[in-house]
Parts: C-alpha cells; structure tokens; sequence
C-alpha cells in the first residue's frame, strides 16, 4: 500500500428491494423539516415519488420541494436551492435521483450556513467547509456516480464554460442512502450504459497510476471483472436484477475512497469528459467513453506494464509470446470492441463537439497530475483532436 | 447481489508509518481514564508500549493497565478485565495488540455495564447487547483476524471446552484503529504465517457459500490474489515493508463485513479450527490451516462449480480440456503445494491434537448452516479424523 492514510466511511447503506424501510429508521434522527430534492419529475411518473412522500409524511415531517435539478446542475439552479433550503429552514435534505441530484444535495449542504458566493468559495477555491452542515440523505434512482457514498459534488458553470467536481470531507458524505436496485429499472438505456461507464472510468483512473504492486489495484480488477459481466447481462436484459444489483453494488466500492487507498490516481479522463460536457452538455459517461481510447492510447507507453497487466487480468489477453506492449494494445482493443458492443458513444462528435469548440475545450480542461504522464495543452489538443 | 442488506462501518482507520499520530486526533473525544489493554509484554520489548503511554501522557490521560491477555483470551481473563475497567472507571479501552487483545476488548467492553455473566449471555445466549458500551480503540501489532474494523470478538472456555466468537453490532465496532504495518515487524515469523492464513480463511469461508455471481465473489477474488503475492513476498522477506503493509489492509477487508454482502457465508473451517483450539490452544491460523484440506475436499463435491472457478481465477488453472471436478481439485492442489511451501501446519497433529481428543473435538465443534454441505457429527468426524 504505501504511504500514509486515513479511511473512515461513516454513510449507512440500505440496499435491496425493502431498502426505502431504511427512512422509517433515518428519519427521526432529523428535525422535522426535510428538503426533497429531485429532477425532472421521472420520480413521479415511475411511483417512486409517491412512496418516498408517503414514508416522509408517516414520520411527521414537512416537506419542502425543490424540484427540476438538471443532469449537469448548474450553479444558478445550486444559488436557487440555497435560498430553498434557507427558506424551508431544513433540518435534512433527501435526494430523490441520481448522482447530479445527490452531488447538488451536498453543494446545497455546504453551502446554506456560509455567507460566501458557493461557486467561488468550492469549485474555484476549493476552499474547505467551514459553516454547518445540513445532513444530506439519498434515495438513488441512478446508477454511476457513487456520489451515494462519497464527498463529490459536481456543479456546472455554463457562463464560465466550467464544469468542475470538489470532493468534500467525509462530514459531507451522505448519512445515509437507500440503494434499491429496481427503483433503478425506468432509466433508459442509453442512461443506463452511461452509468455503467461512468462507474467503469472511476475505477479506471484510480487504476492506472502508481507502480507499487498494491491491493487496491487487485481489488479493482475484481470490481472490473464483476462490471463487465454483469453489464453483458443488463444491457441484453436490463431487468435482471442481479446483474443491476451487482452494477448498483460495484459503482458504490468504485469511488467512495477505498480504491483509491495507496495509489496517486489519474482523473485526466474526467477532466476532459468534462470539458467536453461544459460545451456540449451531453451526458457525463458518455463524454469519458468518447475520450477514453485516444486518452488511453496516448498515455499507454507511459505506463505499459500496467496496461499489459490489465490486458491479461481484466479482459483475458494470452500473453504467451508478447511484448507488453504487444500485450497491452491488445486489452484496449478487447475494451474497444466492449464498448462498442455495448453501445458507448466512441466520438464526441456523435454528442455534438465541432471542431470550433476544441479551443474552448482544450482551455476547459483541468490539469491532474497523478497519472502516467502529466499532460500539457499541447497533449490535450491531440487526445481532444483524436475523439472526433 | 441479491437480498436485503445494510452496510455501515463507522471505525476510523490511521494507515502506515505515521498512523500513531492518529491518536492525537481520537484521544481528545474520550475522558480522561483510559484502560491500555495488552498481551504478554512484548509491546515493551519492541517500544510500542513506551510510544503509546507516551502519546497518553501528552493527551493528559490517566492509564491503567490490563496486561496478560492470552492469546486464546479465556473467560476467567475476561471476568478479570471487566473487574479493571470496573475500578479504572474507563473512559477508554485502549487494545495494543493483535486480534485477541482487540477481541477481549471489546468482551469488556461491552459486558462493564452489565449485570450479567459475559460468558453466559454473549457467547452461549448471544443475547444483543443492551447496555452502555465503553468506546475501544486499536493499536494493531499482529496482523489476521481482522478485529481492528469489526465487532468479532471471540472468548475461550477451557473448563467447557469451548471457543465462541460473539459478532457484535457496529456500535461494538472500535471507534478508530491505528494500523501501521511496522508495528508488526517483530512478529515471530510463526504468527506472521499463521495470521496470513487466517486471513485466507476468513475470504475463503465467504467465497465457499452461495450460487450467485456476486460483485463480492470478484472482490473477494482480488484481495486473494493480492494476499497470495504479498505473502510469497513476506515469506521471503518479512521486513518487506510493501508486502507487510497490502497484508495489512487485505486483513481488514477480509473481515470487516464488505465481503459478506450478498453471501450465505460457511464458516465451518473457524468452527472446526475453534474446537480444535479449545482442546489443545495451538495458534489460531494454524489451526485453520490443519483442517482445511480436510474439509474442503469433503465438500468439494458439493459445490465444483465454485471450487472450479477458484482454481482458475485464484490459483490460474488452466481449464482447457478438462471437468469442472478436474479442474476443482487441481486448484486444491495448488492451494495446498503453497500452503506447504508458505510453513503452515498441515495437520492438527503437529499441533498437539491427540486421537483420544477427537470425539471432545468432534462435541465442541459448532454447527453453521451457511456452506455448501451442512455437516451432521459423522461429517465433522470424517473431517476432524482426516485432518492428523
């Protein structure tokens, strides 16, 4: 492992198809005022609305709404839900959605006790939480972000053409979530499969960095084994409900701190997904698919022997009588034809990029430096220019 | 994943060479008396014991001791703790030690409170825990059972012949555990090996239950892979600080609930390693290890589907051209050729188990339902028999 580290985890997890029981225990360690917060209103058509009102209202509470949180929530619609959560004067805020809702959950939480702007203060400072608190609860209705267990938090700045994630301490981390893997079932498809890809480049980007031979790489192996299986079985039957459960289970473990533990982590395809997302507005796994060969590719002779190794652990590669480079070509070709079959986006022309947006793109593009190669803007234009 | 589950571990983990300075950080939360619990004294040999006193000290704690714990902790040793925190009026209970010293503390802490006999109502009633609990913290010295993350505590009755192990719930859980992996360099090599296949066990008597292909089954998987490399690499080299430290934390994971998530779990490998400790206190791994070829290949039949997939994706058996039975025990195979080559105990005669002691054995071996074949006396006998 390496290194020195802290671990602690504190979210209460309720998974299963009786998990929503776990609000009648949650909800009376709050204050009677609760901030529901959720989407587009897919909540109310698919019921699940309708039973999450009904457990709130069986434990006394008062429900305040703040409805309509965007894929990729956008900081006026966060300074909007500050003053929703200050006028409600809410003892707890419940997330109904998936990870955009749950990451504006705790923007909105951090943020209702603090006189600062909220943009500035989190995602262009980067500045620690230094006012209370509103604890956050979620109810997930979409899978991918792991924003169910984890500090992350998201926000778009369309003004600004930024899209930036700050990871919170775990005082921000949702006290509990309710993990029921049907009430993942009404998402459609293409959501589906962005979600799954989502959780695949979480645990990618922790992955491959480092070079210590360490537990979390093996852990993460096993994570990507159980992915690949069960997301062959979800998007030929998106109603088995093992395999969603397992995708459900596997995107909480992929980026909720464990297997990042020992290693310097990458996040480069983030940033550019991002980027890509901050000028398109396309969907978030979509984005990390269309650059994730050309990233990958580029990167691959900077950190061959880890991309040999996730050929032949991860996607089978016999490397009888091969170079590890020969090795590792081959496990992003078997990746490739994987995503292809499974319908990712493989260009971020297909979700609306033009080349007279790969200026702006490539500015966008946040610099991290933990991976196999720290990439300068020359870099990113060519992996940018490559994912048309 | 299938079914209902909850998952919540609230213990803060202090990871590496610095992790001591983690107590800085918990010791203020808790008042002034702390009971410092600890083994036979070779903490003051090595200076983990001048160390922590010294970190107390700087925290204005008051210290009482509780020293001797056993390595097998008996209930006669728990009577007498539970009278020292009693006195000590403990704010604290500081364990400095391995998995027993870990175990036995949260045995007292647990039962202060309590007018009840420990031994009666937690290891033969396994009644709930309904009074106040004394917080526990871990200084981890010896690396295994996995005790520093969860709410294990096992308790040996030699006038009854018996070794229970009590899972509490996770308010039991240590508050926080200090995990630094050169604490536990001065191990006897002996106890390093025999933790490392406890930790084996604890994976293995997960992985062996249940059909469904399970997230927990691939991760389980990884940390077995990893575990296998590091300890190759501590075998050789036991001032390895990498391999010592991925030891470390595969042994936390191993048995800190994750892996269970979705399993029926077997167990029948600590049940029949616990009756053989209860008659002869041989070291715990040991014990396990002397029984496990035994066992497994009594179920085998049983469950080849599973034992077959372990064989490939553990041990790298090559499956072309042969039954999933062939395949099963080739992996056996493998399991038992390192075993031997690690330094394990391969019988439960070297270990002091006499024929006269079997149907003793045979009596206080426990029952768990879990695994593939629930085993009546006959089973256990064949097994416990196969095993000198």
């Amino acid at each position: 492992m390496l290194g020195n580290f802290t671990y602690c985890n504190p979210t209460k997890l309720y998974f299963g198809q009786d998990a929503l029981g776990g609000l009648n225990e949650e909800l009376p360690k709050y204050g009677k005022n609760v901030l529901l917060v959720y989407g587009g209103g897919s909540i109310k058509k698919n019921g699940i609305y309708d039973k999450v009102v009904s457990v709130l209202k069986a434990n006394g509470k008062e429900i305040f709404e703040d409805a309509g949180v965007m894929p990729n929530p956008t900081v006026e619609k966060l300074n909007d839900g500050i003053e929703r959560a200050k006028a409600a004067k809410a003892d707890l805020i419940l997330a109904v959605g998936g990870g955009s809702v749950c990451d504006y959950a705790k923007a909105v939480s951090v943020s209702v006790h603090c006189n600062d702007d909220a943009w500035e203060k989190y995602f262009i400072r980067f500045d620690d939480v230094t006012c209370n608190i509103i604890p956050v609860g979620c109810v997930l209705t979409m899978v991918g972000t792991g924003s169910e267990m984890n500090g992350g938090s998201v926000i778009t700045n369309h003004a600004q053409k930024l899209k930036i994630g700050h990871v919170f301490g775990e005082n921000v981390f949702p006290k509990f979530s309710i993990l029921n893997p049907e009430f993942t079932f009404t998402v459609p498809k293409y959501q589906m499969i962005s979600g799954i890809y989502d959780i695949m480049s979480h645990i990618l980007e922790q992955y491959f960095s480092g070079t210590d031979d360490n537990t979390s790489d093996y852990i993460m192996e096993g994570l990507l084994r159980s992915l690949i299986r069960s997301a062959n079985t979800a998007v030929e039957n998106p109603a088995d409900y093992e395999a969603r459960s397992n995708i459900m289970w596997t995107a909480t473990w992929a980026l909720n701190t464990l297997v990042a533990k020992g290693k310097t982590t990458d996040w480069m395809v983030h940033m550019l997904g991002q980027a890509v997302a901050a000028h398109t507005d396309a969907t978030h796994g979509m984005t990390l698919a269309a650059v994730t060969m050309p990233y990958y590719k580029y990167i691959l002779p900077y950190g061959t022997a880890k991309f040999a190794r996730y050929a032949v652990n991860v996607w089978n590669v016999n490397p009888l009588g091969k170079t590890d480079t020969q090795i590792a070509y081959e496990g992003l070709s078997a990746m490739e034809e994987w995503m292809k079959n499974i319908g990712l986006a493989m260009s971020i022309a297909e979700l609306g990029a033009t080349k007279d947006m790969l200026d702006g793109m490539v500015k966008s593009t946040l610099v991290m430096d933990g991976g196999y190669k720290v990439m300068n803007e020359k870099d990113i234009r060519a992996v940018l220019n490559a994912s048309f």
